[in-house]
């Protein structure tokens, strides 16, 4: 109907997690309408990417810099890592500002049903890291879902002869929450593990 | 965070119409996983939409030719124009693929209250394109919406010179569409609007 660019740009652009064929339509007329402001930065910004963000050797972030920025910031503390399945989960935490340590990135979390074992995941890397002395503690933040919950007891046993420090995150009421929105699960473990006020 | 790299193309992607921040920043930890099948063919593809997609003179499509494919089709009727307010519209007809005829874009809608006056909309071409003998219908194809519906208004008038007959969408119940979900203006247009079966 209109130029085959302009087709496989709405093909490609539709790919994206949350835009559907209709939604890539919409942003390829508002790109097309602000070609200098908006499409080439974008392209441009993109071909950047590509070249020279890569994965983090250390810890699997993704940064420009080899280790990335976190891994070299030495006014980060050496001896607490913080265990998470993605990126995602590290810029979350990363933009709460709340922990001062550096981090392990799983890529993914242990998955009977999509056939992932520990050999697709940076189990490896995370034993040898526990085991270098400087750390003294794995704190293993994985998704408070039954695979990351798995993930992490299976963490927990691969780390017990590290000498390291083995923590999770608390579980229970969200800050803000109301107990009337809550499922019954996180009811009854914030109910269980209450504490003296 | 993350390099001045990856935050530039959260921003960036965040600016499109469907996406915020977090939508941005799943799809461009999606497009690095992608490097090569996605991310750099999405750029590749974006920059070549910037290079070769114009608009089109005659009828204001857009397309890597000039005049555009539609335009320069010579199996479809020169006698018919279908004016649209949108790009975005024109291709809603194609997928349709019930209109044979040509098209004009005006480019939006007359609005008193974003100052849009008819000197910013492809008005006056339009008048000379219905004005050139060839043309023996203009179907005003504007959205259903009083902007729409005025723009329409306004062209009606400002054709009648042009001995073109002057036509627009039937409006009524949507095929497939249930009463009990239709607005009031809908079902008021349709029932005084009956005709006998």
């Amino acid at each position: 109907m209109s130029g085959v660019q302009i087709d496989q740009l709405i093909q490609l652009l539709a790919k994206l997690p949350g835009l559907g064929p209709r939604s890539a339509r919409r942003a390829v007329l508002h790109l097309i309408d602000r070609k200098e402001s908006l499409l080439r930065p974008l392209a441009e910004a993109m071909n950047q990417a590509a070249d020279l963000v890569q994965t983090c050797n250390d810890c699997g972030n993704l940064d420009v810099l080899q280790p990335c920025a976190i891994c070299r910031d030495e006014r980060r503390e050496p001896g607490v890592i913080c265990v998470v399945e993605s990126v995602a989960d590290l810029w979350a935490l990363e933009r709460a500002g709340v922990f001062r340590g550096r981090y392990h990135v799983l890529g993914g979390t242990l998955s009977a049903m999509d056939g992932i074992g520990p050999e697709d995941l940076n189990v490896g890397s995370l034993v040898v890291r526990a085991g270098e002395g400087q750390v003294e503690e794995v704190i293993l933040a994985t998704n408070a879902t039954v695979d990351g919950q798995t993930t992490a007891h299976y963490l927990a046993e691969k780390l017990v002869d590290c000498g390291v420090e083995i923590s999770g995150l608390a579980h229970g009421v969200p800050v803000g929450g109301e107990l009337d929105y809550l499922d019954d699960g996180t009811l009854a473990t914030a109910l269980g593990a209450r504490r003296p006020v």
